[in-house]
């Protein structure tokens, strides 16, 4: 019956659903991503977060060049069947490829966006020799 | 200069982005749905959540009928600008049509999905005479 559970999801027209990344214990948010049916198996064979990168159309296992992993605790799916919750780990404490601790660091303050969350490390020592 | 910070989003071919909507106490996710231009500009007027429905293909201002309003206190884009994240104050403590606190109420446990959250209120009670 293997697959069964995969059967299960709503993936939409392209084979994909968003799959968000919440730091297990400090319940911060820490990015949104995409999975299809491959990357969410991996997901739970690896125990690590596997996403579908749609710019570069392929499987990436998050943290493969960054060393920033995501171990993962639990996964859940809403009501609906389209919409994957991962409770991570986040390895090096930083989920965001600019080197902040996660992707969600502009704040709407009145009419702008303002970035409110200081770079931890410099994403040329992230990802040397990349730029 | 109204709309600008609307223009720096990434909507997709649809014209959507996916919106997050987090217990700002609690650190729960609560659910994911859309925003088109116009809900997100909502959003802001109102204080409270407006998504839109894609199977109503209307804008959808959260708790209408059941009450169960966001109340938005944090508004956040991520840095591909193409995802939101609402911190919110949920009315009546249920998020979910189902009549649970949040959405992601189904757990991979081995390889199936099982219910892990409690039913808090029959949604024939949430949505009176509508089944």
């Amino acid at each position: 019956m293997s697959g069964d559970w995969l059967d299960q999801l709503a993936w939409d027209s392209r084979g994909l659903v968003p799959a968000i990344a919440q730091d297990e214990q400090s319940g911060e948010v820490l990015m949104m991503a995409w999975m299809n049916r491959d990357a969410l198996e991996q997901t739970l064979a690896r125990g690590e977060a596997v996403y579908w990168s749609r710019s570069r159309q392929r499987l990436w296992h998050k943290g493969e060049t960054s060393g920033h992993v995501q171990v993962v605790a639990d996964i859940r799916l809403d009501c609906d069947g389209d919409t994957i919750l991962l409770k991570v780990h986040q390895k090096g404490g930083m989920a965001c490829h600019t080197g902040r601790a996660h992707c969600f660091y502009q704040q709407l303050k009145g009419d702008s966006w303002q970035t409110v969350e200081p770079v931890l490390k410099d994403p040329d020592e992230i990802y040397p020799g990349m730029s």
